[in-house]
């Protein structure tokens, strides 16, 4: 099984993901400035949504790039993975009118924490078919910045229920820590490709 | 003709396909816990369907690596497998929020059964210019998985004139059934590998 | 430049618009059989919407596969047609319905024809800068099809004024004569193929 | 890292967005020609709106045609121009019924500048980690068209409080501009494949 197909269409999910999200930002009715102001909190969660899919885009593309081999229970793992970001625009939906209640914000992090739990469940299916010095192995590494955004996530869905604002104010932490680009990886990628 | 442009775009009207059901998916009117309870059923029907178009998306790519040439005929044949997928949003959007109603349930039933037929004449498409004894025909063998489910599928729409949840409990037993990867291909595909 | 690209990106719009088609095809409100009578007409046309846009992807993938070299100019006759092409969902909306009246009727005709013109300056623009021997002015030939069709579309339109009815019936007629695959591209494709 | 996949990821992105715009093309309430006249400048203002993202589709595949590498900054780079222009559905969908009123076209020419920005961040991304006699930098140069179209959007912005008309007009203007092929990295492009 080659990798090739398996890329196209988790590009191709994410790629529909991220824009299908911008339906939701329906014009407003009127035609004044004014009428923008209930748009705003709506595009910052737009915003968000799009940041933690690119995110996902970006790990997933620097993950595969050090794969050698993918499985069937790798494309159900991915498919798993895909699974729960297709509920991101939905989430996104609910919250974007709703930034200030408690439902939508614990809605939005249960996508967040089951899409973390699903890409690490695609680490661990594709680390069972590689050796454990493979550069894949090398560059996942303990992965401590996965494992402490899921716990960020579970703590935001608690503080959720005092404080909605505190919780996406994590989720927006966990998001700028994700935007620096995964340096283990790269680092890993740039040396096999040196002795490839 | 190269089989590459045909994975191509069929990977891009399933992975359109998956998507866009979830834009079913609208968010609660209101903002509390319990505005997600009527959500529940069609986040469940939603997970069927994204199963089922994942295992024709698996099956299919599959299939397309043991393929070695396609033709026109083929080119139809694989047009009309993505046409009847096509329907699967439309089904999904009517059975989600009437689960207990035999008419949306039957309707599904048509649709995966559409799709399998669909499915059973690629298959036989491909083989008309494959060699007997090519890795394709191998691969394929006497596909009891595909026959019988397409049987389940006119069982289940049969038994949904009596009582609906009974079909839906088909449906997820033949999804369960095919989430298992299929091994058959899977074992000529690298075997084929191998030798090549 | 590269055709990849080209093709990669055509596939990917054609794939969107192929399938957010059938967001039109809403499910109907009840949930009894006698409910999926007013949906009968939109399938239909649907289905029509769906072979034509099929066709213009079979066309365009086998037009590709002969194609040496492309050009800027290539490039904007491939958006032009791309840009007809997109207005099918909002013609396919429109008629879904109306299958009976005047306007809805003519106005699909005319997008059918403004990408009938749009395919034929993209075939120019390739064919000015390929040699008159190249495999692919062999293929294209006279392009007797091609030119047929637009006209068919254009007694269509007139038609309509008359009985709407028989327009559709054109429609359809076309559409069944391209379903067969263009034998001419196939056979110089098949044969530059021999020789590479 | 390589730009393969950045490359189908942003055609995927484009591809999506280029054709879910035509979603708010709704057929009209009625069924005569008299109902497609409220229509005209939403068809129009699509029109102009395809044409903007076909433009950064064509400027995009040509600026990567000349790239040697990516790295972490240009992927970042990278989401943050299709997230601009992601932006352009909701923009368009705004405008379409509004041609007259002032919001409506300060926002579309906001979404212009934004996405003109971001293109000219993913070239600085770009050129700093290539040499400055490299045919990306060389393909690039100066960018007189891109920086005077963000001027050209700016002046826009203002002249709308004005008259909104006059700002369209330079959105057009703009446009037909772009229409022309960049000749300079069309040229270094055709000039790196004859070396190669």
């Amino acid at each position: 099984m080659s990798k090739g197909r398996l890329e196209a269409f988790s590009d191709g999910v994410l790629a529909v993901l991220i824009t299908i999200m911008v339906l939701d930002l329906r014009p407003p009715a009127g035609h004044d400035f004014s009428d923008l102001r209930p748009l705003l909190p709506k595009v910052l969660v737009y915003a968000l949504s799009f940041a933690f899919l690119a995110i996902y885009w970006n790990n997933h593309h620097h993950l595969m790039h050090v794969v050698e081999r993918i499985s069937g229970g790798v494309l159900w793992a991915n498919a798993f993975l895909l699974f729960w970001l297709s509920l991101t625009p939905a989430a996104t939906a609910w919250l974007g009118p709703n930034v200030h209640e408690r439902a939508p914000v614990v809605a939005y992090g249960l996508v967040l924490f089951g899409s973390a739990v699903a890409y690490f469940v695609l680490t661990r299916a594709l680390l069972s078919i590689h050796a454990p010095d493979s550069p894949l192995a090398v560059a996942i590494g303990a992965d401590w910045k996965g494992k402490l955004s899921a716990v960020a996530y579970l703590v935001a869905i608690a503080v959720a229920f005092v404080q909605p604002w505190a919780s996406i104010a994590i989720y927006v932490g966990v998001a700028i820590v994700w935007l620096i680009p995964d340096r283990r990886i790269e680092r890993v990628a740039a040396r096999s490709a040196e002795h490839s």
